[in-house]
């Protein structure tokens, strides 16, 4: 687990770059649950997440939740070191939602590099196009998918992601990650169960009729 | 009006980088309603705006509109250049929504400097993170702002742009502006009517209590 093995760029920097790179570079292995960032209250650097799942999420003033994105192995958290740059006007808060292992460059570090090396920066630039097409992706779910539709396809998509057929995640927990209340997300699901789509138990989602829910999400 | 005068990091850039730009640099002049930008089907450069207004929106599939963000004198519209980026992944419209004029830098010779140049890179890092800031607001103003507030901001923000109290804006525009349907945007400024806040007349939206709409919009 190095640097060489899963900084994208690797190949592409020079020697000093690289020695710059490694002798600043840190391991942390945290546990499910850690808040990695949140807001502009702290900006440590870049993570590039070595084993496990990071969740990238805003928070309303009373305390609301969506979900942004994930991050997934070999994936790179810029956001964490969002300081860097001055026109990025948004907090955003990063927890790890699976035990994780991963790899934190310090921001002042990427910094320098990046106002040096036009590759790093480049680099960079796509880094950010990439999370802005998430969030992008977000907007068009939000503004033109009905809740039903936005409900199917994020069962689907954790079931792919937990490679199960039954979820074990809270209404609470989806209520937060789409942004609604859970009483929404528990009135919605009962009528995927009364269609025959889910089954509910507590504290358990099991998909019963994929088919349909996938039919639903198209 | 030339790039000396509008492009912000002229100053910073070597001899044959500002050569490149000004042999390559062309201007256009715009009426309004021009699509200037529309999805991936065309990229041809990046957009200076030395007077005029731009806006960015995305369309759904069923003609739904939503304006992203507004783009002034001064600003550098960089999405209508957005194939210079592998990771957008996403299609945006550009139109001027005002006559305008443009310097236009083709996106083949901004390619090429931010190849070569960490300057050139670093600001358009800055470019895309204040437009990805923009889409962020709008995030948490639809998944946070009921729609009263939204509308009330929208008419404050309109008056603010036009520096008038009148807006001569339909109903229907003010809907592919927010995303909704023109009956949700009339019932809405009907009941602001009821309560004294804006007259209604064809075509046009006088605010009658500022105040009001400002501390619905608080």
């Amino acid at each position: 687990m190095g640097l060489a093995d899963y900084f994208p760029i690797w190949d592409r920097l020079t020697d000093a770059e690289r020695r710059t790179l490694e002798n600043s570079v840190t391991k942390r292995t945290v546990p499910e649950g850690t808040l990695l960032h949140n807001g502009s209250n702290d900006c440590v650097g870049l993570f590039i997440i070595c084993s496990g799942q990071l969740r990238a999420f805003i928070l309303s003033d009373e305390g609301k939740e969506v979900t942004l994105y994930r991050l997934f192995e070999r994936d790179i958290c810029l956001m964490s070191a969002s300081c860097m740059m001055a026109s990025i006007q948004f907090d955003i808060a990063i927890e790890a939602e699976k035990d994780s292992e991963l790899l934190m460059i310090p921001k002042d570090v990427y910094k320098n590099l990046m106002d040096s090396s036009a590759i790093v920066a480049g680099y960079t630039n796509e880094l950010m196009a990439s999370r802005f097409s998430e969030v992008m992706w977000l907007v068009e779910q939000i503004m033109w998918k009905s809740f039903d539709k936005r409900l199917a396809e994020f069962l689907l998509a954790e079931s792919a992601l937990e490679q199960s057929e039954t979820l074990k995640i809270t209404h609470e927990k989806i209520a937060n990650h789409m942004g609604t209340a859970r009483e929404v997300v528990t009135r919605m699901l009962r009528y995927f169960q009364s269609e025959g789509m889910v089954g509910l138990a507590r504290g358990e989602i099991r998909l019963t009729n994929r088919a349909a829910l996938e039919s639903l999400a198209r």
